[in-house]
């Protein structure tokens, strides 16, 4: 089930697998309905990208934590995540049928069955949460990251699908509102929650929350580049959506040109915020890398 | 905006109206899209009976608590509850176009809308706990209680909705486990949260909690008796639907007179688990005499 970033940084693959073979187990353990568990088990072992539990993994590292203190954390970014996703390709949404490849969870069992999936996948992040072992402060800290993390995706799909911005935005403003929040909030949220399970300090934070918001625009930066560029085949999802929806996009306002441009100038810039963590951040660096030139 | 309990217990109007003014307050200093805001509004803000908020409230006062310590997690709860509707409420679930006499969300402000509504009220659930001033074990306690009651709460509509039993259940095994579940497991998450935010001791947290599982399946029978005897204007909703979807209900099971019979048996068996907190748990048993008896 493993689709990792198979080219950066190194150990990417053990990482995912560490995360996967966490949430395996902690379905295990639930009483939740049969049918539900499998549910949640298609939507978050689907074979993404981690991307979200590698940062929070990463970031740990680079405050000088231990990996194993953000299991837990991680797996709760990659159940919301995922859960915004299941959400997101609902009918009433963006209508989707194809995620990485397969059926989206609504056609695999059902438009209830994944309305209900995503909740309890939201839920079941913050139960895990709190059946961590770190001490209490740092537990309620990290609730309070992923819980504003996601309340603030969840503002950012409502930008992007149904409108309601501050009056007098420019098209690069809202395009720019739209995105700090779908798609930057959690993954900002994936560097801080790293850092506060490593009990960083104030300086070490700041600089993990530079990089994670410059890296996250970027992401959505290369994300409506490769809906562009890619054909559904290869990225696994259908793609040129965005423009026929008649969404604002990066290249729609940029130009393809400006937002590679946007790419590099995000990556100088989250590179440049790591600069006071010295080598513990190699892997966090690498991983700005992979995001900057993914191809899928 | 106040339909609150209206007959028992006293000053149950004064508890529901300063739940109201901190959601109130709260909503105006989000960030969130002003129409995400307005749909939250309307469904949590829309007369419901706060009943999680009362008994949240009514069991730290039964700890010896003070009030102003639960307000918020009270909020926090009223906030899933009525997220659970929204998202139950939809077409692709119990389709209903009607919720306490008024238009449900979906059909006021859209399904997409409702369902990032739904989505939001969660996670603003729990960033509302992490911004509480008790200290941090007592937060990630009552977190903890929100996150795995809101789990099982969806657990029972799965149940309830799409199935998934363990096997060899019998009928009555599969309508207790629905409800211990889907109602059962909030209205316990709520007295427990009372406590919690008292620094309840063991002994007083046992009682909370079998009164909450004795009033949270009593709640439930009633519910269903009155599905089955009650016109859609007296309680503001669609009625005999439970019937006609085909669904498990306690009247179908137990008979109307054996309904009756299990309130009376959950009623006494609530009203016994708070013997040992005396005069305090007054509020508390009058709030379980309401339940008992409500109309509505």
């Amino acid at each position: 089930m493993t689709n990792a970033l198979t080219t950066e940084p190194e150990n990417a693959v053990a990482v995912v697998q560490r995360v996967e073979s966490f949430l395996d187990a902690r379905l295990k353990r639930t009483e939740l309905p049969a049918n539900l568990v499998e549910a949640i088990r298609y939507a978050v072992l689907g074979g993404g990208k981690m991307l979200r539990p590698q940062l929070a993994i990463r970031s740990c590292e680079a405050a000088g934590g231990d990996v194993e203190d953000v299991i837990g954390p991680a797996a709760a970014l990659e159940l919301i995540h995922a859960f915004s996703l299941v959400h997101d390709d609902l009918p009433a949404m963006d209508d989707d049928e194809l995620r990485r490849g397969r059926p989206t969870l609504h056609i695999h069992a059902g438009e209830a069955m994944a309305i209900l999936a995503g909740d309890a996948m939201m839920s079941l992040a913050f139960e895990i949460i709190c059946e961590c072992n770190f001490d209490e402060p740092r537990r309620a800290s990290v609730v309070m990251e992923l819980a504003a993390g996601t309340t603030a995706m969840i503002g950012g799909q409502v930008y992007d699908t149904l409108g309601g911005f501050p009056d007098g935005l420019s098209e690069t403003d809202r395009l720019k509102l739209i995105h700090r929040n779908k798609t930057g909030a959690l993954i900002r949220a994936a560097c801080r929650m790293g850092g506060i399970c490593a009990g960083a300090n104030d300086e070490v934070m700041e600089s993990l929350t530079q990089y994670g918001e410059a890296s996250g625009l970027m992401f959505q930066v290369v994300d409506d580049l490769l809906d562009v560029t890619q054909s559904a085949e290869h990225i696994g999802k259908a793609t040129g959506k965005d423009a026929e929806a008649g969404k604002l996009t990066f290249p729609g306002v940029l130009g393809i040109d400006g937002s590679r441009a946007e790419v590099e100038r995000c990556e100088k810039r989250a590179i440049e915020a790591l600069a006071p963590l010295g080598p513990p951040a190699g892997p966090l660096r690498e991983l700005c890398g992979y995001m900057a030139r993914r191809t899928k």
